[in-house]
């Protein structure tokens, strides 16, 4: 029993099966664009068989470098934003401990924070690090800034040349600015694929480099995505892709507006901020998408729970749910039992995460909220390469069906171009003229 | 200029002055029911005179407390959910340095998840700890879960009398398991007030005795809610309150759906989660309310500004916007220029981060997102506390705008009937009796 499902039967209260499968030809033409190449955004298929064509060469370099960046330095920084971020961090988070102050990547470069970057200053003042810098270019603002920070910093410490050794860079395999300086500076480098989106690429070095630092199995991670890859890759009834797909279009069809990913561990609060990126910058565009939210369950039922119980009904929710924990906590027994909680001694933990689980689905059902349950075995590396695989594909699929391009991101351009005006970037003169006029009127 | 500030102008392009005028007599209908306690929910409306009724005895008293349990601990665990969690989290992480791994209050009792509960027992067992335990009733699942194991956990170590000098509770006056208990081992205490409900209670001892053995001056923190509750007090065209709760109702009649709460600093990222359920949980109800969502810029531009930019029209944004950092980094300038940064260099990181918002708000208003902006000089605790209230005032007087209990909850009870009926909690026969039967179909 370590496959990942899916359960649709909380969503038939609302949508038929016949609305379902009204979608089903849609599918199937999504599924013939992704792996024929025939859609739009066709140049950005890299992901698709990413998991089957990916070297065992490759992931053996991406481990001894993780080892020896390891060995070097007390804690490695990750610089990137997006898709150079989340996919790590989501892995990462879902995989470490709860409290575990000594994790060996820290994140930097996902933000503008002065704050952020001079408490990160602070904190490695006593300690050897390494940097891994993901970018494409080389020039995006965040990683740009905190990589020129870090870079000078630690070349202060230790020289150029020790300074060399710790920094690897992620990058264009043969143009921009980061592949120009790690030419000059000698750095290790792994390529982003042409082919591979930001949203997409947890699955190259640019995720599985800092996901190895972190100490994880990356060949566990990769052969599980693997194995999705093979059981999405048939259209049908067993396409669990395909399923999700097909039920979250026409729950929005049906004008539910708002899908909410819960889970029930607080380990998987980052997988929904990577899943947000993927869906909602794959779909949200044309004046359309299911807008992404995410709520870690039963916290957020003393936040959100009376919303989504009974607020507008134009949401819907796909929940997240591992079968079992890592660890092992039975609640005590007490002699007063002042507190009334004897009727569940001896129960493990999970167990009642377990029942608020099911109860909160069949209230929200109750409620007017259609759910759809995805059960994961457990959080390991093989699971967590299923999901991200499972989801990379539904988002192909759901894209294609909402009848948008799931691989351009045109939105995100438009403040870069405002910020660059403002910031009176070389090249961008008449936009600083323009801006300039703008906010004095 | 140590004012907040409400700046609506970004709306107006969407909604005329004269929509959110016409809103203006339910405002002031609303303020009168708040003030003279007269509309629906009036049972909770302690929060009102809160900051200037709370006694210098009370606060000396909570902070001598919570000087005593830093002195005797080496962490405290404030063990509570919802308005019990969110309040303390929320200004505790905004006023603490970003990887301060040092700090003295770590939260449990917020979920049910059996790796959280095994992955803080073992962070807690080579150290001397202390707990807040926080609940009206002394019975809610997740918090009595957490205590029952912290408690058992300490008295096994410490002995019974020991520990009890390492555990205050908060909780009811005179009534509940949570205050027997406090008796019965002689923990001290305070109270939550009867008319405070638990999404505006951060300014009791509930929110306060963990800021304040987080090491936060609470004197300040009330004192700025003071200001703030004067500034609010009477309606008018100053009062920054009404015109946030009129602005986003007239969005909302405008079919403005959901609002996004948005930093640029990603240390106020909890505070937009108290946020979320402050209005979420006041206004999400009958059907009806705005779907209350949050995002970290930069950092989200890069996953969630896509959708943003460019997806279904039915948003808008309320930004926070802090003026001043606490702390000061410069660019470096670098001979070779790679990255093309040097444009920048010599400026503060902040003041590329203060383009990134303006950009970001003339192009999230050119693509049709109305922008509330709202202006903090800086995060400390006397602009945290004006913060809170601003939000607590303008809360109470949408909700009664938008026409539901604003006080109320009753949607949250719907899973908790559900969870103890599987769990077969005594005095539930009846209900598993039926979930059981239901689940057989």
């Amino acid at each position: 029993m370590d496959k990942i499902k899916i359960d649709i039967s909380g969503v038939l209260p609302f949508v038929s099966n016949k609305q379902i499968d009204a979608l089903e030809p849609k599918a199937l033409d999504a599924i013939k664009k992704l792996d024929e190449g025939t859609g739009e955004g066709n140049d950005f298929l890299g992901w698709v068989n990413l998991p089957s064509v990916i070297s065992s060469e490759e992931l053996e370099d991406i481990k001894k470098t993780a080892e020896k960046l390891r060995d070097k330095c007390d804690v490695v920084i990750a610089v990137g934003i997006g898709g150079s971020y989340l996919g790590a961090k989501a892995v990462i988070d879902a995989l470490s401990g709860t409290f575990a102050s000594n994790s060996k990547v820290i994140f930097a470069g996902q933000n503008i924070g002065e704050d952020y970057l001079h408490d990160l200053l602070g904190f490695l003042s006593d300690k050897t690090y390494g940097i891994i810098v993901i970018s494409k270019s080389g020039t995006t603002t965040e990683p740009a800034i905190a990589f020129r920070l870090l870079k000078e910093n630690l070349e202060k410490k230790l020289g150029k040349k020790e300074a060399s050794e710790r920094i690897v860079a992620i990058t264009d395999a043969s143009k921009g600015a980061l592949r120009k300086l790690s030419e000059t500076e000698g750095y290790k480098t792994f390529v982003i694929p042409d082919n591979v989106g930001g949203r997409f690429s947890v699955l190259t070095p640019v995720g599985l480099l800092p996901i190895a630092v972190a100490g994880f199995d990356i060949h566990a991670l990769v052969e599980g995505a693997r194995t999705m890859e093979s059981q999405t890759h048939q259209p049908g009834a067993e396409n669990i892709a395909q399923i999700y797909a097909v039920t979250r279009n026409a729950l929005y069809n049906d004008g539910k507006k708002i899908e909410i990913l819960v889970n029930y561990n607080p380990k998987l609060h980052f997988f929904a901020e990577w899943w947000k990126q993927l869906y909602g910058e794959s779909e949200g565009k044309d004046k359309k998408g299911i807008f992404p939210a995410s709520v870690d369950f039963s916290t957020d039922l003393h936040s959100m729970g009376q919303w989504i119980q009974d607020g507008e009904r134009t949401i819907f929710e796909t929940v997240l749910s591992v079968e079992s924990p890592q660890s092992t906590v039975k609640i005590p027994s007490d002699d007063d039992n002042l507190d009334g909680l004897n009727y569940i001694a001896g129960k493990r933990v999970d167990e009642v995460n377990k029942m608020a689980e099911l109860g909160t689905r069949l209230a929200h059902i109750d409620g007017g909220v259609p759910n759809i349950r995805i059960t994961i075995p457990s959080i390991d590396e093989k699971n967590l390469g299923k999901l991200i695989y499972f989801f990379e594909r539904g988002c192909g699929i759901s894209g294609y069906i909402l009848g948008v391009n799931p691989f351009n991101q045109p939105g995100v351009e438009d403040y870069k171009r405002n910020m660059f005006a403002l910031l009176e970037k070389p090249g961008y003169e008449e936009q600083t003229r323009n801006i300039k006029n703008r906010l004095k009127n």
